[in-house]
């Protein structure tokens, strides 16, 4: 038994690598891989819009909402989100809440003005900048919902009148919250919705009207709305992983249901890590993400014992992002709540033993 | 037993689902899923660095190229590719082919002067174009090495001073060619290399340092060479597939025994086609594609009917493009000379039946 804990591509539910590992031999009884079926065909045209309609409905998004699956990372957001709605006289404002939230700034300031409303910077990021001003003729408001490297995570959508836009990558699907409020959602796979190379983007229709008709076609969400999904020949399997990942979900009992199991996970890791003074929470309680904890030690010495002991025991992940350093333990939609229990346990005997 | 003569996705070595199907389980015997291991991990990091080496080995490309695999088709360098090396005062050279020729035409006029050199359209680009000057003053020379929709191939390099950049997206590795006349190669993986969601690009150093600086990271070829394909996080299960196929073409003999197959194919099925008049070939012999062979009837009763013969016997994929119409039946690499020879009984039969 393995405990996969990575940060991304991350642990998907078995039941999903069995039934993906049964089609890259026979698709639905088909005599054919899931691999070597036409994109253009009822069969694959059947798995990806399944998978529209899941998205729609396990995130109760309203009829205003368009979903489309796009090649390539929450990277290539962006860049191509500020190509469609920004030019040199056009204002967008960002929250630089860490590493992610950086590299779209950077992305978005080729395209047009960028207002960084508030940073966490001076701090490493450890925490959500709070109490800022956007300028109301901000095109849109983009920030990142959670903050993979730095275990940080925003934990209510901010009140603003202008179009919200989100990186979701790292905590989408994992807890209720009001989706229809945003007018941009965007989101890599490989951590809630299946498996790397291919990102779920969410869109208003009056947002998505906005939009650019002069940028290249494939970096045209109206082009990919109107072919649904299917401008190019589409990332085929990445796609049927979100669609299995997505039943699985369902069955569940969808987000409110893993929202509590992702709650519960949460609290006994982060409860268990505050009892013993030996590990260190960068975080401040009310903005510590449910997705990533972060958690170091003074002691490298001790954290490398830490870390030893993780791999005898099968734990894959543990370590932290470079930029951060000591440990990040991810606890993504799939990864059982029995994962977290069995770190819990490590981590109580080994705070015990190192009191 | 299915035949699947499908254009792309289209068929790969049966071996390739297999040992994929068992990664999506286990991969390596790690007790990991191939869809849960971190890319920046000794794991991933050796499937990409032996995916590249085995593209350099199987292509014999030279010290000077750079191998990486970048999220997206070929649709993608469409656009990226004269964003870097085409501003409003610099023209590129474009031979119109086809389709997907035509598609790069439009997306280079956005960034820069498009000399059309030659275009074939005035036949419904039925026959590649000749005889045509190029102005010595382009920045590069583009063109389709395969028309997959129309079924034409270039059978020779152009020999041009200019860099020439190439779309060999439903070609590559089945022939051996001199690769390392090219600038650049790109290609779609959903044909010969692998599964769809990734494209792998070639490219040569000297190239490589006139590409602009002042693209967004994720178009920035110069960024992705030194990031080797991991700038973010890349497709990680497409690029194993291309792995598992590209050592599948090794042990089979590398391209040049492949490229004998591939003759055969089409051989025998041009071969046949030609002995009987109810089918017409509208490609000329000479620049016919071993790719992707088309063909018509003259009458559309018998085109039905036909298609329902193949149906019956488990061929599929052999529709034409709509855009042309009648059939087209694509041999790449994976597609055994089995499956050829049980067409070309079919024709056979049918032919002799219609006569």
């Amino acid at each position: 038994m393995i405990h996969n804990f990575n940060a991304g591509p991350s642990i998907l539910p078995s039941s999903v690598f069995e039934e993906a590992s049964r089609a890259v031999l026979n698709f639905n009884n088909t005599g054919l891989s899931i691999l070597e079926i036409g994109h253009r065909t009822p069969l694959f045209e059947e798995v990806l819009n399944e998978a529209v309609s899941l998205v729609k409905e396990l995130m109760q998004l309203d009829a205003n909402k368009e979903v489309i699956f796009l090649h390539g990372g929450a990277s290539t957001q962006f860049f191509q989100l500020p190509m469609n709605y920004l030019t040199k006289d056009k204002k967008a404002a960002y929250l630089d809440g860490g590493v992610w939230g950086t590299k779209a700034i950077k992305e978005a300031k080729r395209y047009g003005q960028v207002d960084v409303v508030a940073t966490s910077k001076d701090k490493n990021y450890s925490y959500i900048p709070k109490d800022y001003a956007v300028p109301h003729e901000s095109v849109y408001f983009h920030y990142t919902t959670n903050n993979t490297i730095e275990g940080t995570q925003m934990h209510s959508i901010p009140a603003l009148s202008m179009p919200l836009v989100a990186d979701m990558s790292s905590d989408i699907l994992s807890r209720e919250m009001d989706f229809n409020k945003f007018s941009f959602i965007y989101a890599g796979a490989q951590k809630n919705i299946g498996a790397a190379g291919v990102n779920l983007v969410i869109i208003d229709k009056k947002f998505l009207e906005k939009s650019s008709s002069s940028v290249p076609s494939m970096m045209d969400y109206k082009q990919h709305v109107s072919n649904g999904s299917m401008l190019n020949t589409p990332p085929v399997f990445a796609i049927y992983v979100c669609l299995l990942t997505l039943r699985w979900l369902k069955q569940l009992g969808g987000v409110a249901a893993i929202e509590k199991i992702n709650n519960q996970k949460a609290a006994v890791l982060y409860d268990t890590l505050e009892s013993f003074p030996i590990f260190q929470l960068p975080v401040p309680k009310e903005d510590r993400s449910k997705m990533n904890a972060v958690f170091t030690m003074q002691n490298e010495m001790l954290e490398k014992k830490f870390l030893d002991r993780c791999n005898e025991e099968n734990m894959v992940g543990v370590k932290g992002h470079r930029s951060v350093g000591g440990f990040r333990v991810s606890m993504y939609n799939a990864l059982p709540l029995s994962s977290v229990t069995s770190l819990v346990d490590l981590i109580k005997d080994f705070g015990n033993k190192y009191a």
